[in-house]
């Protein structure tokens, strides 16, 4: 466990480290190639929300798209770490959405322009509360699911993940240091897909921990 | 001023938002378009050095390319502030450096991926310490430059910044909400080229500050 408290560990951190393209039919639903390394990109912890709150579509949109993640969160200070070692390093996990304005990540990816504005944005990062490791004895084996209203969108097993934890966390801290309460967001199962305003969210891992939310356009101060 | 204390700034932020082609000239260089908007960045805090340390090439690249920019440091929380009163928010200066494996960038510029890998490893972003801002009374009329070992590569004016400090920080703070401490990196003047392991860079800001660090080829652990 974490040398602080578990549910501190997402304010004490710094950086969520984002992979895209993790799991092969989600690739290919978005019409992208299966990667042959991981795909990493940065959202700012700015972007978090807690469980209970409002997801904001910018005031140029009607939808986000959801991705539902499991998102490993680092316990202690990692760098170069070899893979068989990696998961020494995990403080705990939480259930993540990788909020996405797809439109504007479809507009710079033809310009070769970073997702930053597509995937940064405020509220973009809903997560859980911290699950302790002790209660995810296989995270290979977890089934992620997201129902937007009534209707099941998303479910998933991190068995189809292409890159496995170890390898993400090893791959990962041979790029960048990894410190306490930084996030890795270990890429979505198919069904992505858009969510209204006026629409709610409610995701999961089967058998240990729900998140729900509420879509609302942002209001501008003054407007 | 900042709450907390000026040197002590960097170490508190969580995010450094760097904006790429905002000097028309660099753009140009690298035969890019001169943006509409801003195109924006994130690069983790753990891409930090301090002035007098080592830019560490990784073992698959010979050299990185330079980019010296000015970095504005945020004094306290922004969240859609209004152009006239975003200089408010500066807490200080500092100057930057955005370190970038160059080969790594165009390959996913060309794929439409993130440029993440290019430009958010450790060592990639060496910073000064910061700058009261009551030194800093014109912001855009800085000089900036940059020497690799006794050449000089880049000498430009904040003047031809593109996208000026207070539509910047007016601009991010309508995507995402800004942290004391954190920063914003304003894009670089023309010139940026490589410098490779054994070669020294040193760069200022005319008159108020200089900074320099070494090169070398980054040594995993156990080679
Ligand atoms: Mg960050
Ligand atoms: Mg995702
Ligand atoms: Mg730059």
């Amino acid at each position: 466990m974490a040398s602080i408290g578990l549910q501190k560990l997402l304010q004490a951190g710094t950086k969520i480290v984002a992979v895209g393209r993790n799991y092969a039919a989600h690739a290919q639903e978005l019409g992208n190639a299966v990667p042959k390394e991981p795909v990493l990109f940065l959202k700012p912890t700015s972007s978090y929300l807690e469980n209970g709150g409002t997801i904001e579509v910018p005031p140029s949109l009607l939808s986000l798209d959801h991705e539902v993640e499991l998102a490993v969160v680092i316990g202690r200070k990692a760098r170069d770490v070899p893979e068989p070692a990696a998961m020494d390093y995990v403080g705990g996990y939480a259930l993540g959405l990788d909020m996405t304005a797809r439109e504007i990540q479809s507009k710079a990816k033809s310009a070769g322009l970073p997702w930053t504005v597509a995937k940064g944005q405020d509220t973009f990062t809903p997560i859980s509360s911290v699950l302790d490791k002790s209660l995810v004895p296989d995270p290979d084996d977890l089934e992620l699911w997201l129902k937007v209203d009534d209707e099941i969108r998303q479910k998933g097993s991190t068995k189809d993940m292409i890159f496995k934890l170890p390898y993400l966390i090893s791959h990962i801290s041979s790029i960048m240091t990894l410190f306490e309460g930084d996030v890795i967001l270990t890429g979505t199962p198919q069904g992505v897909g858009p969510v209204k305003v006026g629409q709610k969210i409610t995701a999961g891992i089967t058998g240990l921990i729900d998140i729900h939310f509420n879509v609302e356009q942002r209001q501008r101060p003054g407007s």
